[in-house]
């Protein structure tokens, strides 16, 4: 059982307020400034959010079903805390270039204990996972929770940080699988898919192993990328993640990306743990 | 044959008049109101839509063939009634989350007699087959194009509405196959595709079960899932979709989602065709 | 190795500043005279652009590694020139619907030597490759762009132009197999790709086969729709793409469309490079 206090912002009311709309974010900044400084010492309302009525005026039952099975139930699911699920549910939605939720989603990661360095890490990492649009579309909704929050750049990880250390095993075995099913195909991919991604990119330390392969796991279930999933779910269980986890974490996206990605993982999953039978079960 | 008079409105001025913005609804809607209140009296025009002249100064190709096929030929093709081309062409909108061209082709739905309580119903059904997010972005579109035309809350359907009745032999096979599937990966999975999904969703009646299964095929070639099409085309026919309607949504799909979508799903359907052969053919 | 001259323009201080938000310019044109007609003579800037600070606020690693890595690396290396890696781009951004960084990527894809008829042909024709809203969403940023450098309609493609000569034996194999593969499927989907994609769009004259070639295995490989890249890279061979670009390509999509993608093409692509190998390797 996880402590789920962190998990009270999640609260009937939070669910819609703070649902917000990117789009109008940005577009309150882009206004000449005349037009919004009518009262420049307040913080100016940045977003316009669907309330509990604009969900009920399309679907009532949408409403119902978000306040009481998805925010009131399944937030509050054992397996998962409230803080991986916000990772999980942030990796979704940059996966999926989903700018709408991710004011919304931004803050309650914050809320619910991820750190800002740790979300600064996801957006970078996911550049490499999920391509650099979707990280530049992540940082113009990023910037402005930031700076709402106060969260100034000391407080983000470096550019060159002391980096964890490599497990030459692994690494060896990755880079020579990388090199022969790559290398005849692509050496430029080969070559930055070892000095960016498997040295500089996940050996920087202002985001835990454990955490960027529930990133990366996420990302790619939401993309529908199952021929991805096998290398990057051992690689999640040699970091940590659990069966139990990794169960939960695949029940909540199919709330964010739809059952049928969800379904799609399952296979891939399934054998994953069958592979790795020995090691102990759902725990 | 069709009766194609409710697709008159496919007409070539509609076809690009009311092509429309939903970033630039939305953008209206966050102004200030001393900005936007000059006239209380007279409703806010909430989009702007790109005209014929828009698309010419891009592409005059790119207009003639919208306006010559795909408004003047595809959408009249027997085959597919222009009904049940807005259900298709919906699905695939908020499968790919593509705003943009929302606002036009859910007015053109109610206008080819998609009714109201349907049109809520496709986006609730596709919170769950495309993810929340998908169906908040739709909720932003249809809550505006529901309070221009007029459409109240009394029109929808109920939170818990009286449920069709459950067929309890595909039901219990459906549901022993998820749970030998799925269950040693996720029972939370498992849990909520039968109490949510196979229970309180597609029990529904305000959307026919062969118009979910429309929704849900057309959202899954629109995503390229094709590991999923096979249970659900059968479901599909089983739910009297008819292998003409099949073969057409395909050929409309296919400007809408792409040729590549569309061809990576034909072999799944030929194989369920196939497994299907004693069925009446195309009719 | 390939000239660099044209992609001096992707300069350090270019990386950041023209980096545009889609969302944004639209805003601007959105808003009422009365708020933008300050300075009629001047135009009316119309994009917001995330700086080297907004992105630095949230990860400045990121900004580093756009700025030195991706910028200032990927893009000037051998094997693809800047006017092809902009063809790439260009197409994965449509591919994935990524109207964010079209507007700094359309200007940069012309400065680099893409001629606006030919620009405007690969929004014609991944129209077709990604669907009509994809191309929409595109000629929404492409129009304002055009409209600031200028760019008539005399200059664009026409809507029949004279098209190139058919190859018969490939036209003739490649229906025989459509017809055969789609025809007990779906005769409308035979029908159109013989009429529409493989006469109308592929022999139009504006944009080179081989370049075609370039931004159709280019968008498959964005959404990851491996199963329709076989045949494309095929057809990309057969038009004159050499396999050291389609190698460099790879490495340049790892960056705009995540790494995954591009290793989820690298077996396909293994198999039709093997399946050709009696062909000039790279050169």
């Amino acid at each position: 059982m996880y402590p789920h206090s962190a998990g009270d912002t999640v609260s009937r009311r939070a669910s819609v307020q703070p649902r917000t709309l990117a789009v109008l974010a940005l577009t309150m900044i882009a206004m000449p400034a005349v037009v919004l400084a009518h009262s420049p010492s307040k913080p100016i309302p940045k977003v316009i959010m669907p309330t509990d009525h604009d969900v009920q005026s399309v679907s009532p039952a949408l409403e119902y079903y978000t306040a009481s099975k998805l925010i009131g139930e399944v937030w509050k699911r054992p397996g998962l805390s409230p803080r991986d699920r916000s990772v999980v549910t942030v990796a979704a939605l940059i996966s999926r270039n989903q700018t709408v939720e991710m004011p919304y989603h931004f803050r309650l990661a914050l809320d619910n204990g991820v750190k800002p360095s740790e979300l600064s890490e996801i957006i970078f990492h996911l550049a490499f996972y999920c391509g650099w649009p979707n990280a530049m579309a992540a940082v113009m909704i990023a910037k402005d929770v930031f700076a709402e929050r106060g969260i100034r750049v000391e407080q983000l990880p470096a550019i060159s940080p002391s980096l964890l250390p490599l497990e030459p095993m692994a690494e060896e075995k990755r880079a020579a699988r990388v090199a022969q099913d790559v290398g005849p195909v692509s050496p430029g991919l080969v070559e930055y898919t070892g000095a960016l991604l498997f040295h500089d990119l996940w050996l920087r330390p202002d985001l835990a192993p454990r955490d960027r392969s529930l990133v990366t796991v996420s990302a790619l279930i939401a993309a529908g990328q199952s021929a991805q999933i096998t290398f990057h779910l051992n690689k999640a269980m040699d970091n940590g993640l659990t069966k139990a986890q990794i169960s939960e974490a695949l029940t909540h996206l199919a709330f964010y990306v739809g059952w049928p990605n969800a379904m799609s993982a399952v296979p891939v999953v399934k054998n994953v743990f069958d592979s790795r039978a020995d090691q102990a079960d759902y725990k």
